[in-house]
């Protein structure tokens, strides 16, 4: 169940092969009050996907207008197509009480940060980039070059780790989640999040 | 089992009554890289109690001498005797990997966080003013008028709560256990903290 107070903004960024996928849909069954962020994208519907679940469907010009009128809270184009961050559902189901986690790239985590100093940034990292090489090679999809850009890449984005509030290590997914929990259980603790119970105390 | 990184310094404030022994010995049944700090002390041993596990025992002169030294993170007089937890014994356990627990009111905390800005300070909140008299009250120790000198330097430390980084609201010892876990952890996870692990993944 969703708390009383306004949920958290919670971005989650790693490099491609590290498992954020997998450790975000365990927090989301470790906890009820943690949602995951619906993209807009200009993308068309691939078979099963539903509108408002999966994704919100755009065309390119309303995409545009919701740029320019800052109604994205970060935004990035993806193999020709447009990706972002609807700022009022995310702000909808904050007021909701819900912690909303979104799955996004360096830069678009610096973007939302910008226009929301208050998220909590959390950069899962690898066990080690053998470990990395690994998982990338083990997906079979991709050809030599593909996972060598992919290494290239992800160390990229790793050197932007330290930029993040928190790095979780994801050498096993329920440890990775666990610490996850306890972030958001920590943050939730924060003193200037709960100085209205100093304040009722001090009155009574 | 202690970790390899040094141990953070925990300080745990709030009013008397409100629980902090227990939530204490409950955090250190569930975490095995927890300890409790062991503070120095003029007075003489009770029945039962042992040099270096219960206190470290000294005369006032040695403490005077430790106060001069720099050698105490924080001290203070009661009842006639002086007490102070010594810099030395806590580094050493933070070195050997454990995270120390300090059990502090107001005024020793932020002489510890004065010495030690890196210390991680929380908060025990009860869950409102008439439940912390009901508890004070149970106790049946005390007389009316104590009781009230009680509460009222329960409302003034709480008033201090704001100048803590975390505030844990005491209302089932084992959740509020449970969230001390949580922020340790937290803390644990933070960047700053990690970033060794990035440049494993960096340079290999």
């Amino acid at each position: 169940m969703a708390q009383n107070e306004k949920g958290k903004l919670i971005i989650i960024s790693g490099p491609s092969g590290v498992g954020k996928s997998t450790v975000i849909s365990r927090i989301m069954s470790m906890r009820d009050d943690v949602c995951f962020s619906i993209s807009v994208t200009t993308r068309k519907p691939r078979k099963g996907e539903t509108e408002g679940r999966d994704y919100f469907f755009v065309t390119p010009e309303r995409f545009s207008e919701m740029v320019a009128g800052n109604l994205l809270l970060e935004h990035a184009e993806y193999v020709g197509n447009s990706y972002g961050t609807p700022f009022e559902y995310v702000e909808c189901k904050r007021n909701e009480g819900y912690h909303v986690v979104l799955d996004i790239e360096v830069n678009g985590a610096a973007q939302v940060r910008a226009c929301a100093p208050e998220s909590i940034m959390v950069f899962i990292l690898p066990p080690g980039a053998k470990e990395l090489e690994r998982r990338l090679r083990s997906r079979k999809t991709d050809s030599e070059e593909k996972i060598q850009e992919r290494l290239r890449q992800a160390k990229d984005e790793c050197a932007e780790a330290h930029v993040y509030d928190y790095i979780v290590i994801n050498d096993d997914p329920d440890m990775a989640a666990k610490e996850l929990d306890s972030i958001i259980t920590a943050e939730e603790c924060r003193a200037a999040e709960r100085l209205k119970y100093v304040k009722e105390v001090l009155i009574s």
